[in-house]
């Protein structure tokens, strides 16, 4: 192997501060980035801008995507934007017989270079990532559907930031253990017994990442990052929908690896043939030893019950609630509510879905008002932030795939619709599938007590913008179904709106024994659907909505063993 | 509930200096323990001396144990010492569908009190238990075989060691996250968005550990005060053979909790009836969310497979493998491996059982030694340490069942007799089945290369005083044959000898590769079945003889959850 162009020197010199910074943050839990979320602060310091992200991102379409990895038996693609064009991009499509040992060739050097190394590597391939956010955008737009700002904000610099935030967790777990230590055993009068030991971390193997079609990034870069700053090779399966982002990502990691003098082959990417189906079959390889998914309960439990050579995280479904039992902001809350139902169409796993409303209203700082005065109010906000199209344009994006389609449409079947959701015009992409969401008005959670009756539309996740306003017979009545949603369903994410102290006590008692993450009366600009790294957890990993919360000590501790050698001093 | 006769003050005072030296000791690997060793150092400032130890344990034989648990439905005994006396207690049987509901009971306090007051009842916890380690002894001797010192030392000290480090690293991860944080992101212009969060650690639910014969107290403490300490319940499901040392732990656990405050049903027994097999209905009850097993490899799998809904920690079967390939101290080596494999009659999961020794002989300070030499040499050194029966007594221990005796006379047809068993009369229970171990020699690896055949008699644990003296071709088929063993059959503990520092490189390449902890030429005090809490790893979680380390961060990090409520500010 050729002479490292970065060496450990530079990579300190560039990245040592921003990971001081990052393991400072993740135990503050304050504020913190080093991402620009401003598409123009990019540009300038060897970051592309504007035009050339768009340019590099252009480059790319209707050509081969090559990464010269091992194995490499074929060429597949077929990824449709959902704005319309086809991408016509072809990646490389793997021998796992070929590219699995090949990914092992380089784990002993990689376990040699230590944490710091290993982890100082992954910030330079952030950095890099980060230096071509603007392509990126694109990639992630055109893959999920988001709309320009959010596929540039939550796939560019928050999944960076969640990136590098499993690093530094891997990190600090990885150096929790001196690398030796002297022992020495008081023995009364004679000599101490004394002994010299190392500790190294060893990773476990091979990771396999398989990626989701709504967050290519911001969901893959925990696990990924993780895995490899923890001494594992990864590979990475994304999507069919969506491998350009982390094709992309891939492509940094290959070269920061090379320039660094490690085997490119630590990161690699499993694309795939139309119906293929290749997780299912790479999950249970004996060389992998870790897999993070995101996607689909069905598959989650499947994996978590077959792959039992792997650790296995996954983040699956869930039924977020939201829980209105009264509120100092009437309008506040109907601004903040309308804006979560919107973003990205409801295509969140973060999403509220069930808005639990006392059936004999609420008590508001505009006067009390009804269960359907709440919701019509509700709607009359849903329809007054997406009344203009550009905006609605910017807040929705497109939907990802005709699934979520076929669930809005259906949705109007389920109850009296309170908001219908209605087509918005795209002006670039006329093939593009942009809907407002709907909101259906359910009762009975009383019924489904006495009955026993499972089936309710509510207490299944509908992914999309379909949100169901249902009417409870209090807030007590609230309480006890968002405690069974949660320990039955799973939620990434609670939220609740009340001025009673004793209510709020509730409510948090519920989550704190349920493993929910809660936010109470947010009526400005930070929503229930949007975490921050370094600072709020995403899901909790103790409900049934995910076993792992992004990003914690349980999400990097067993990515890698402790080996201790012991010699006599 | 009665106010608390320990308070925050109380615990604090007593116990927080030696949580603070415990968190120091697990970050610099340095000897350290606050448990004495020596059986005199006791009987002085509220122990128990030996006398009033031996009074104690005699004081519990015969009689019912009482433990005022909620759900008794009747009483279950049988225990026979390995040096043959009945024990004759009877401990309470439990309605599970009434325990288990009252264990949850205390959860919300418990929750509530935090990660320091949890840290500081389970140090109280282990104080009481440090003691009355006289009394433990006895408990532990005659339900484990275990000869007196060392039932006194890895049940007392040494055990408590395991649950005190335990506790460290619990609440050193719980309080990587700050009970609250202020986060305000700034906006421009505008004014930041601030949000106020809380964080709190919540424990899963009921714990269940399930105990073993051979080391009650020092292979249950870690998970039993992991899950404490972390905000569980923790339901004690012992050996049937071995109750007595965890009954009187649970004893401990409760009264420390009563005095404190809490609900004392946060630790409970399950004891059973004689071929009850209550383990296999415990693991799978819904409330069951965590699970530390020390066993069987069968039952250990079948817990991994069958307890989805519990976090497992299992320690399982292994076959521990010791390299000889040359050595400058024969005499230290001979003496240091004679002890080891003679320890309590070689029924640690640590002791070595594959012996790998050239055919052509080994370099020695002491000249060239063939193979039969190196091996007639060792059956010397067994022979004279256990030669006088005082000795071999104090050493060896009682067999724990009559399975270990089965194989250790079965262990004769599997080839040539190196050093043959032999009975040892005890001079105080006739009835104690005293053995000495036998090394039976073996060839034929390249044999096992070449035909693929897997069973082979040194492939599997011969759990007791059995070990194999298995000649191979060379060091580097020593090699091979040790990353198979560890690869395919786990390893708790691996030892080489060698002078060469290449043959060194290469067998800490193998342990690295595999996962597994290797002593190097441990010639003096120091023995390879011996780990040191706060400083050695006990296991590595990386090879199939156990999916968890005792103890490190992962250990831990997966037995609560962070949930977080956030507010605007």
């Amino acid at each position: 192997m050729a002479a490292a162009q970065l060496t450990t020197d530079h990579l300190t010199e560039r990245h040592r501060a921003t990971l001081d910074q990052a393991l400072e943050a993740i135990r503050t839990r304050a504020y913190w980035s080093p991402h620009p979320e401003h598409p123009k602060a990019y540009g300038e310091d060897g970051s592309l801008s504007a035009a050339d992200g768009l340019a590099a991102h252009r480059a790319v379409l209707g050509g081969r995507f090559e990464l010269e990895q091992p194995g490499t038996d074929g060429w597949v693609g077929g990824e449709v934007s959902p704005y319309g064009p086809e991408l016509g991009v072809e990646y490389p499509h793997a021998d796992p017989d070929v590219l699995l040992p090949a990914m092992r060739a380089g784990l002993g050097a990689w376990r040699d270079a230590g944490p710091e190394t290993r982890a100082l590597v992954c910030l330079e391939i952030l950095a890099r990532i980060s230096g071509r956010t603007h392509e990126f955008a694109h990639a992630v737009m055109h893959t999920s559907g988001q709309a320009f700002m959010m596929a540039f904000q939550a796939g560019g610099p928050h999944a960076q930031d969640r990136g590098l935030e499993a690093v530094a967790y891997a990190y600090a777990e990885q150096v929790r253990v001196p690398g030796s230590a002297d022992w020495s055993k008081p023995q009364g009068k004679r000599d101490p017994l004394a002994l010299r030991k190392t500790f190294t971390p060893v990773g476990r193997g091979v990771a396999l990442l398989i990626g989701c079609n709504t967050f290519p990034t911001w969901n893959g870069y925990p696990g990924l990052f993780a895995s490899l700053a923890t001494g594992n090779a990864v590979l990475v399966k994304p999507h069919p929908r969506a491998v350009l982002p982390l094709a992309l990502t891939v492509r940094a990691a290959r070269e920061v690896l090379t320039e660094a003098g490690f085997d490119p082959n630590l990161v690699a990417l499993a694309a795939e043939r139309p119906g293929e189906g290749i997780a299912k079959t790479l999950a249970v390889r004996p060389e992998i030893r870790i897999i993070d998914y995101t996607g689909s309960t069905a598959f989650g439990d499947w994996l978590e019950a077959n792959a039992r050579q792997a650790q296995v995280y996954t983040e699956k479904a869930g039924v977020n609630t939201v829980v209105i039992d009264s509120t100092d902001d009437y309008r506040g809350m109907l601004g903040n509510l309308a804006f979560s139902l919107s973003l990205y169409s409801g295509q969140m796993c973060t999403t509220p879905q069930n808005l639990l409303i006392p059936r004999d209203g609420v008590d508001t700082d505009a006067g009390p008002r009804s269960y359907d005065e709440v919701v019509a109010d509700l709607a009359t906000a849903v329809g007054k932030l997406l009344g203009d199209d550009d905006r609605a344009n910017a807040l929705l994006g497109a939907l990802v795939n005709p699934d979520v389609r076929g669930r809005l449409e259906a949705a109007g079947g389920l109850g009296e619709v309170a908001l219908a959701s209605r087509e918005v015009a795209h002006p670039d992409f006329p093939d593009a599938a942009v809907r407002t969401p709907v909101i259906v008005k359910l009762d009975g959670a009383r019924k489904v007590w006495e009955s026993g009756e499972d089936e309710v539309p509510f207490l299944s996740e509908c992914f999309g913008p379909v949100s169901f306003a249902v009417a409870v017979d209090s807030t007590a009545d609230a309480l006890d179904l968002l405690r069974r949603t949660v320990r039955e369903k799973g939620a990434m994410t609670v939220g609740a709106y009340t001025t009673s102290a004793e209510t709020e006590r509730a409510v948090e008692e519920v989550c704190l024994e349920e493993s929910a993450q809660l936010s109470l009366n947010l009526t400005g600009g930070v929503y229930v659907n949007q975490t921050a790294a370094f600072s709020d957890f995403h899901g909790s990993g103790g409900n049934p909505a995910a076993n792992a919360a992004l990003c914690d000590g349980a999400f990097v501790a067993n990515r890698f063993r402790m080996v201790e050698v012991r010699r006599q001093a």
